[in-house]
């Protein structure tokens, strides 16, 4: 069984972490005996933007389709493209053309890794965040009027649908009751946004019935965001809107320690269309062409990639491998970002890779 | 001269935490010789709206119109009423009405206050929370199609209008000018929501030109959330839409140790129609009539109000005595909430009444 990877690096530090993550993934292969064929593409980024003037050629669904999964680096060159223009170009494109309708993220609070928060330790923090990811406040739909005047108004609708508010909510149903504290979490804001909102709560009332055995509550998202730094112990399974899902999947890395080890798996959980992993952390300019952006977020990608496509014991061993390179807290292998001192993408990079095949 | 304020306790542990709000503003007035009078009103409660139909009679806003200012407890009883009902009866009634444009609220660090985030004492988290109030993403606007069958869809407009993010954009501004660090964050999410934020983004740019003082920045609030429990002490004054802003100034009290004693104040800067002053913390149905409500945001939000009406030096006295009595950690005097035993809405407000008056 071959893995088909088509891999776009896109900008940025997503340039710099891409080679590791490769690195990683071969390696997991070539100690658990399958294969995988990486496919790279240079579009889908900034460069590509500034060459071509748009995102990505015209033939780009059909090339992409052919593969299983797409591994993804990051976009963005906020200074030359604006972000809207590049995301919804290539990232958002993806995710809504190719269906990707689950937007699945860990939280979790890794050995040696220093968190933010008072007294915590590893097991503490160790919670999903399922994420609606093709429609709801990333609607493409609205407008100006009255433009450069003083009445000008500004408009943009929040689109939920049926099909796609019941999907999501009834994947972190089951990825709830598939875990051992049964425990699921809907972030909502009813209260002030009175149209959509309530909609979701209803649907959420409706599909729960078949699942008596699971605690289901419900937050608004303001008070959600101060229970995750206040008490992040209570979390399991939290869902939540495209906006909601993407503001709780920052918030929770980061009270887990940092967002640049974070990674994110974009699922047509049908199989009809590549599914897509990337790291959270973006294109990060800032640090650009130093050698010291955190490779972990992809590697960690890769390994929800293996999850994904049921090579468990691949995926486990390159967790595993994170974990306890983290654990050893060397100072002269972590990047900067962990507290590293002459660390780098590389030597962090290199030690994950070395551990995967030395586990 | 009088200052004349309409007294709303509303439901659960507004009704509870009222009476040491208005004791607390009583001695602070006492002592600083001049006079304050509060009338008190039932309406713009779930009681009320049980007893009625609806949160509020007919005549509510000739009635409120005549006060300079709405002391306002908390509305809500959702296994009753939905939220989205009495909510928009009332507490978002008169912030649209009232054209309280501004929704101000400080996340501050107190004296002997726990922290969730480690390692962080009074004075590292100090900053403002400056959130639009009558507009976005809390609109009114919208609706269902295909209603209850399998292709229903809901909609919901964010709307935004240059005279209301011009407004709000300006007090940030002008707020952020006035303090020492002159540093002014916007919250934006133009990556995503590609209309009505990259429109925020556009009037900010516009408007910051007689600023070249201030340090502006903007971030997404996805990382934004992040930065706030990884390093709250570069915050200064953020500014944000009506949604951004609402989960800012839940997390923000939350990472400066609990949302019990923040305190939010909705301004009608132009003085037409009466502001309004109430804690963040709501109804709280949970903890209703166990006489353990913690009463440090009704009096903090009275605090706001002296300040807001030029009171300086008994708004100055009032923060004092709150910061002082909570300094003292004495167990017996806070609410459970503090880490108090024993402690109770009563012992902890009587305490800061006393202090008041003592100093
Ligand atoms: C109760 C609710 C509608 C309200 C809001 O979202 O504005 C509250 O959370 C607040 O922040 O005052
Ligand atoms: C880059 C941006 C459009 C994107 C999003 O908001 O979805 C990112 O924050 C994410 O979470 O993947």
């Amino acid at each position: 069984q071959t893995l088909n990877i088509a891999v776009i690096a896109g900008d940025g530090i997503g340039i710099e972490v891409m080679p590791f993550g490769v690195r990683c993934l071969k390696a997991a292969a070539s100690v658990y005996g399958f294969s995988l064929e990486f496919t790279e593409f240079d579009f889908a980024s900034c460069e590509y933007y500034l060459k071509n003037g748009k995102m990505m050629p015209n033939d780009w669904k059909e090339k992409l389709s052919q593969f299983d999964a797409i591994y993804f680096g990051a976009v963005g060159m906020p200074n030359l493209v604006p972000d809207h223009v590049s995301l919804w170009g290539s990232l958002l494109k993806f995710r809504r053309e190719f269906d990707q309708y689950i937007n699945l993220r860990p939280c979790r609070l890794m050995p040696g890794v220093p968190c933010p928060l008072a007294n915590k330790k590893p097991g503490d923090i160790d919670f999903w965040v399922v994420r609606e990811n093709t429609e709801g406040e990333y609607s493409s739909v609205g407008g100006k009027m009255f433009e450069d005047t003083e009445r000008e108004i500004v408009v943009q609708e929040t689109i939920m649908t049926r099909v796609g508010v019941d999907r999501v909510l009834k994947y972190a149903l089951e990825l709830a009751s598939s875990r051992p504290k049964k425990h699921l979490t809907s972030a909502t804001k009813s209260n002030g946004i009175s149209i959509t909102m309530p909609y979701w709560d209803d649907r959420l009332q409706k599909l729960q019935g078949g699942y008596e055995d699971l605690k289901i509550d419900k937050f608004h998202i303001d008070i959600l965001t101060a229970w995750l730094v206040l008490r992040p112990e209570q979390f399991d399974v939290i869902v939540g809107s495209n906006l909601f899902g993407d503001i709780l999947s920052d918030l929770g890395p980061a009270c887990a320690g940092t967002i640049g080890i974070a990674p994110s798996a974009n699922l047509n959980p049908d199989g009809k269309f590549p599914s897509l992993f990337e790291p959270v952390h973006g294109s990060a300019p800032d640090i650009v062409g130093k050698g010291i952006a955190n490779p972990v977020g992809m590697i960690w990608a890769g390994q929800m990639m293996l999850e994904h496509f049921g090579f468990k014991e691949a995926a486990a061993a390159m967790l595993k491998a994170i974990e306890n390179v983290l654990a050893r807290q060397e100072a002269h292998v972590l990047t900067p970002d962990m507290g590293g001192k002459g660390g780098s993408t590389e030597s962090l990079g290199s030690a994950i890779e070395k551990e995967i095949l030395a586990l």
